[in-house]
Order: C-alpha cells, then sequence, then structure tokens
C-alpha cells in the first residue's frame, strides 16, 4: 500500500457518508493525493459544512459543485478541474454520488423509477463524458505498466443489489428503484471497460457492503450482515482494493473486500 | 402445442414489429385465444392501421389504448381489460413495448438515457402493476399444476444486449442506452419472479433474436448474426418457447430459441 500513490483523484457526492470517508481516507494517506476533488451538490449548505472544515485544514482537498444531475454543473466542474490540474491529467475518478429510497415491486413508481436512476446512472456517465479527457491525458502521461488507479481509472460504486443472479439473497431489501439502476450502472460499467480499454482507463465497479448509512437501514439486519459495518471498516476494505485493482479487474463487480461478485 | 392453450393474451407495442406478429401469431393458431389484448399508443394513427384491420376481421382481438409512459393510459387499459374479461383473470402479458436509438458512450444523453429508460423498465413495471390482480386471478382460477403461459406470466421482452456477461460479444452495436435499460428490466424480472412466485405467475426474460427491426438496422451484420432474422421467424421461435415455458424458466432469461443467457 505504500507504494500506492494517486497524484489526482476526483469523489463525487463527498459530503457525507462513503464519499466524504473517501476523501478523510485519502487525506490520512501516508502518502496523500497532491490534489483531491471532493465534489457535492450544494457546498455552501449545512450538510457540507464537515467537508468545508476539512478541506479549509488540507489544501489538497479543493471543493468543486457538482450535481450530477445537471450536465451544466457537470461540464463546469470539469473546467474548474482542468484548470486546477494546470496540464496534468486525474488519475482516479470515483462516481460515488448516488440515492436510495424504499422501493417495492408494488409501491415503485415512475417519478421514482426515473430519480433513482439519473443520479445513479445517468449522472456517473455523464460525470465520466466530462471527464473522460482527463483521465486519458493521466493514462497518456503515465510511465506505468498495466492498469491501475494510480495510472488512470474510472470506478462507479454500485452494488451487490446490482447483481441480477444474487438477488435471490438479497430481495428482502425493498428497494427495487435502486437495484434496477445499480444493475444498470454494472452494465454501464461494462460498456465503459469495453469503451476505454484501449485508453489505458481502468474501469470497475465496486460494492461498498451494506454500511451504516440510509441504505444499510432500509437493509436492516440481514442474512448478509446488512448494515453493520461502518463507513469506516468499508472504506478502510475499498482503499485497499482501490491499491491493488489491476487489468484483472477491469469491467467486474468487486466487493469492498476485494472479492468478484456475478452480474 | 397443440396442448397450449391461452384463454386470454395481453401484448404492448402490438401495432408493428415483433408486436404485431405476435398478434397474428395468435390469431393463427388452432386454438386461438378467446381475447387477445392488443395495446398500442395510438389506435387511431395510420401505423395502427394494419393492426386495426386484424381486429376488423378477427372478434377475439381487443385494441386497447395503452401508452407505456403514461400511467394514467395504463390504469384506463387495465379497467377496460378488466370489464371485457368479465369476471376470469388474464393468462399471459407480453411487456414487448420499446424503443431502442443509437447511443455511444460518447454521445449518450440525459434525455435519451431516461427516455429509452422509461420506456422500456418503468412502462414493464407499471404495465404489470396494474395488471397484477388479472393475472393473480388467473393464477388463481386455473387448476394446472406449476407454471405456465396458459396458466399465468408475466413475459418481458429483453435482449441480449441487456446481458452484462455477453457485452464484449455485442459492443460493436452501438446503444449504451438501450444497453441499460434492458439490463434493468433483466434485474426486474429477477424481482418480479421472487415478488410473484407465491402467486403462482411464471415471469421470465426473452431476447427475440436480433430482428429485422429499428434495433436489427442498427446492429447490422455481426457476429452474432445481427439483423438477419425476419420477424416472423422470431415470433415462430418465441411462440414455441412460450408454449414450453415452465418453473425452470422462472426468473431467467431465454432466447427466442429457447437457449438460456447469463445476466
Amino acid at each position: 500500500m505504500a507504494g500506492f500513490h494517486v497524484h489526482s483523484v476526483l469523489v463525487t457526492g463527498s459530503n457525507r457518508g462513503i464519499g466524504l470517508e473517501l476523501i478523510k481516507h485519502f487525506i490520512g494517506k501516508p502518502n496523500p493525493p497532491e490534489v483531491i476533488f471532493a465534489t457535492c451538490r450544494d457546498p455552501e449548505g449545512t450538510r457540507a459544512q464537515e467537508l468545508k472544515n476539512l478541506a479549509a485544514q488540507h489544501p489538497n482537498v479543493v471543493i468543486l459543485q457538482l450535481d450530477t444531475t445537471d450536465p451544466g454543473s457537470i461540464k463546469a466542474a470539469a473546467k474548474k478541474a482542468e484548470a486546477h490540474l494546470g496540464g496534468s491529467g486525474l488519475n482516479l475518478l470515483i462516481n460515488n454520488a448516488g440515492i436510495v429510497s424504499p422501493s417495492t415491486l408494488e409501491s415503485a413508481t415512475s417519478e421514482d423509477m426515473l430519480s433513482v436512476y439519473n443520479t445513479n446512472v445517468v449522472g456517473p456517465l455523464l460525470v465520466t463524458q466530462a471527464f473522460l479527457h482527463l483521465l486519458k491525458k493521466a493514462a497518456q502521461g503515465s510511465n506505468q505498466k498495466g492498469m491501475s488507479c494510480s495510472k488512470a481509472a474510472n470506478v462507479n460504486i454500485s452494488s451487490v443489489l446490482g447483481s441480477t443472479e444474487k438477488t435471490p439473497e438479497t430481495f428482502f431489501v425493498p428497494v427495487v428503484s435502486y437495484r434496477c439502476s445499480k444493475a444498470a450502472l454494472n452494465m454501464l460499467t461494462k460498456c465503459q471497460s469495453m469503451g476505454y480499454k484501449d485508453a489505458g482507463i481502468l474501469c470497475t465497479a465496486l460494492h461498498p457492503g451494506w454500511v451504516k448509512t440510509e441504505l444499510g437501514r432500509l437493509a436492516g439486519r440481514g442474512p448478509m450482515g446488512g448494515g453493520d459495518l461502518t463507513v469506516d471498516e468499508s472504506v478502510s476494505g475499498i482503499m485497499k482494493v482501490l491499491c491493488n485493482l489491476s487489468e484483472e479487474h477491469h469491467g467486474i463487480l468487486v466487493t469492498w473486500e476485494g472479492n468478484t461478485l456475478p452480474w
């Protein structure tokens, strides 16, 4: 892990939950990134206060306004990031921003389905589109062989709940709109792995475990240990996984413990 | 096949392509259904003329206005169908209506992603919600053992392009928004198979082959024989598959030739 150095990283939805914890862990690395872009919808809102405090203490943390459902704000954030990087590329893009809402086959509505899909699938698609040239620049500017997060990578935070194969084991969690969105995000990740392979950009979907967040509360304590993982435990695992990601993880879904999940 | 009798069937998007052909094949069966609900967005439009001609000749064909992106029209169609069935249930619901548009990782837009998802995923969800009580009634009123299309079934027309596992083989077809929607539809099908199992409703996703339709034209002639299947050949296969569907096909994705596809 000591040899794992990411020059620049961007995390969406970084004012709370897993996103905020990722920022903290990147800051706390023995060799932290030179640039940590922390994006959130409303940097001036009260829910971004902890992130703002972190940025005040750590000059390598750069907060960018980015609403993943607003194409204009995504493009504006990409321009600011490019200017800040001053000719360098972006090594690691983590599409973390996501939403979850309770929904069953009976209660799911058109509005909920579209809203969750917009944030969880369309968002990551548009964010990667906007930052792609910076990821490509990082890959081109690297002398590292193979694929890695320290060279150029696009990591989509997905979920085991997006694994159609695993659904019989997880169906007790009433989040149909979320499941459909994460299955689609897994497909998007696979497409990105096909489309960006030649550019040397590692593309992986990641299941963060069932963390004590909004989703964890919906899941309750289930046979898969739903919701009893702390955010710190999850992100500690994710950081190890990011450190070890390579070609063999290109276009697959891995857990916070590094295990492969089926689609 | 002779023993395969469906009392009532409903096909969405039945004014053209695979939907229209399904109506024709059901009409042409030695023992056709007593009621064939053929739904389309605009029964009065010129694109529904062939369907209207069929209905004029075959009194068992009942055309219903149904726009899968309009919850109100779905509910209205379900009320009309219920009244027409006069106390009987609906045996077979085929969610066939779908759209496809060319989109790559670079060109996909928010509007396209949401529009395709709305028709291809939210539509089937809402249609099945609205007709569920009629499917349940058919299952309850049947003395057949096990699961079958002649008892009670919900079949979602999906695609191999929604198979994340198969993406490396099919990536040459530039339809990212469609792929994501069909991966989500496969997930929805799996959820429906979990949720409706106890009610005895068979739930299956079906890949119709690469037919000479809009999608087939986008696919071109590829290594998977893209676009060179006639609609009649595809639907002939689908009719055989529907006839043979049973518990073993519950919650899986099968092709028009009856083969299982991975998620």
